[in-house]
């Protein structure tokens, strides 16, 4: 009986556990799996044979509950990027001959584009040497900048911690009487899926005000006068922007020259968009102004899970084994939307080739005119993901988290 | 039939609601008191007249449950510190010309050191004119800095969402198995309680593993000794740092003048404390370092409170009218502790001169000889305050809020 390898690769998400989770789930309901192993720290652990059995931690069920809401990568991650077998021959061999060791018969990679291009590298490989192993991917990035589906799991989580955390931030500015600008940057370096998502705190409050996307070219002087218009309707300003907003030359707002700062020792250093653009308002318009980073706290909140995300990361792990058990190899698991309201979607898969290595935009429509903020399209695209809350455990008042390695 | 007026002032906290939401209870139930009225914007809503009534929208028990936990002053606030009668005359006819107009008995004023002050000298003021109206303060602040009470309101569920968030970077960034340094700046200009939460974190993962505060004077030179300690004892190294931390002669890490980094239009801008601490490793020690700000989202997090906090805040609320409804004035309500485990308080009052422009630091037992962690008796200390789920409505995903103004 032949064993699963499961690795995870890439930016960490709350999501991504549970895809592990799912394909645990459909190994040990398998008459056809031994164990589940894990390789730690991605396709790096499966190179230098760094692998571990997860089937006894997993076996208890409660531990189950507590992975698929555990964030970040249970299994450790890395960002190492499989070069071609010609160029790095060693690897490849290494790879093969951990599979052959501890007696693989499918190897399932969770990650994003950079690990689909792993996936999509080790299939034409094992073609090529006659393996029969099945290699597949399951997908995952807060991004949502993968093709081929309708949204990729960890996404809507990081959307609901993101509309959540600007809700409440409009709660805490809006209390004086004086004007202020705040402005929160927001993942993500070429698409704005995760800083559209800011919108849906607007459903309650109207705030954000504005929201900045890097699919539209940003302009100081446009970005002014949004700004002086919205403080004539409101003493208090809520701007989304994304780390990722450039100007039409294509350089980042956020890296251009005049965000070069100089720090403490003399070098000089990147200040982000918001502080490039705190700096801006604060010479232009000069009221009240202060940047937010919402940093790695945006990806990692296990607490302010989305049910929906969850439900969907396990079953894209029930997917991909499910498939790989066919024999089939060089898919990646997928989620199709069937309707927004009510939300009803399935489980399916595309050749990897379709999704390494591609990126996808917002599309233009969903952004309004002016480039200021997003359309009800948007809007109807991102609620249902968002919902749902998951029964998080907790003891001493905090979360309940499960490490495997 | 009187009736109540209510400010809230100085910043934000999740808990600052819930008070008033224990004001209107106490005063509902009473057949002694008429509306409860709202000033906006602290005591500038006094001055100004600036007053609404806020008894219609909470006859809806749904609508009290929700001010409970919604974040930051329903009423609004203001940072403005009442001057002395001799100096400002005005502003004192201006305040008590308002509570005479809405028919006043009762003026409840909900904040931090910089109200109590306010609350003392109106208590004065009133005794001078022969008013007999019965003024009384509420305490509340996320810094706990308030003496004469065991800890003030606000203050627990901004523990709980430091130490959850601690949690969950840990899971983040122990993922690489590189060398990695996070600094994450904590509020807490002059005192080191907030900080001292994501202690709580370390009972579950060990992380953080140091914690500065500004308790202790701070040292480059022992920092970065610390530093590489924890570096040879893992790959991550999660570090929580204060505000307020300062060195031996008394000057802010975060303003000194290794912290002046130059903006995008030449100007020079504080950095803060992490940051500064950012570019310290990246100089001294050379590895992957990032600074993280928890910025407002640590004293707004409506959807991460503290049950026994919001009970306690709300209880306060009730306290504070009580007394005053005897006629008492000048005095605040305040939480004893009884016992840690099991966890037990009361409630009583004292005169507000013992709690205003003063400040209660950390005792130096309660941090490590070394001063770079906290004792188990600040565990102890702190375990309780962030226990306990409150049932926080959503809808499309995220917390429903209320304004009242």
């Amino acid at each position: 009986m032949k064993n699963v390898l499961v690795a995870q690769s890439g930016g960490p998400s709350v999501a991504i556990n549970a895809t592990l989770a799912g394909i645990f789930e459909r190994a040990i309901t398998s008459s056809d799996v031994g164990a589940v192993l894990g390789a730690l720290h991605g396709i790096k652990g499966v190179i230098d044979d760094n692998i571990i059995n997860v089937s006894e931690t997993l076996s208890d069920p409660n531990m189950i509950k507590r992975l698929i809401y555990t964030p970040s990568s249970a299994l450790g991650s890395c960002r190492h990027k499989l070069d071609s077998p010609k160029n790095d021959p060693y690897s490849y061999k290494a790879i093969f001959d951990t599979f052959q060791k501890h007696n693989i018969g499918w190897f399932i990679y969770i990650g994003g584009n950079d690990s689909m291009d792993t996936v999509l590298k080790l299939t034409d490989y094992a073609r090529e040497i006659g393996s029969n192993i099945s290699i597949m991917g399951a997908p995952k990035t807060i991004d949502n900048d993968l093709c081929g589906m309708d949204h990729s799991p960890g996404f809507g989580s990081a959307a609901k911690y993101i509309s959540t955390t600007f809700s409440e931030l409009w709660c805490d500015i809006k209390v004086y009487d004086i004007p202020a600008v705040t402005i929160v940057e927001v993942m993500g370096r070429h698409t704005g899926w995760l800083t559209a998502s800011s919108a849906l705190a607007s459903l309650q409050s109207g705030a954000p005000h504005l929201i900045y996307l890097p699919e539209v070219a940003f302009d100081n002087g446009r970005f002014i006068e949004d700004v002086q218009e919205k403080l004539r309707q409101s003493s208090a300003v809520l701007i989304a922007v994304s780390e990722g907003v450039k100007y039409s030359d294509g350089s980042f707002v956020g890296e251009s020259e005049q965000s070069g700062v100089i720090d403490a020792f003399g070098h000089k250093y990147l200040s982000g968009a918001a502080r490039t653009l705190e700096s801006l308002v604060r010479k232009e318009i000069g009221c009240k102004v202060r940047a937010i980073d919402l940093s790695l706290m945006q990806r990692c909140a296990g607490h302010l899970v989305s049910a929906n995300d969850l439900t969907e990361a396990k079953l894209l792990g029930v997917a991909a084994l499910d498939r790989a058990l066919k024999g089939i190899s060089g898919e990646v698991s997928v989620i199709n939307r069937i309707s927004d309201s009510p939300y009803r979607v399935n489980y399916g898969t595309v050749p990897v080739s379709a999704i390494a290595n591609r990126e996808k935009l917002i599309p233009r429509e969903w952004i309004n005119e002016r480039g200021n903020f997003v359309t009800e399209e948007m809007i109807m695209y991102l609620a249902p993901l968002v919902e749902g809350d998951f029964g998080v455990q907790s003891r001493h008042g905090m979360p309940v988290y499960i490490e495997l390695s």
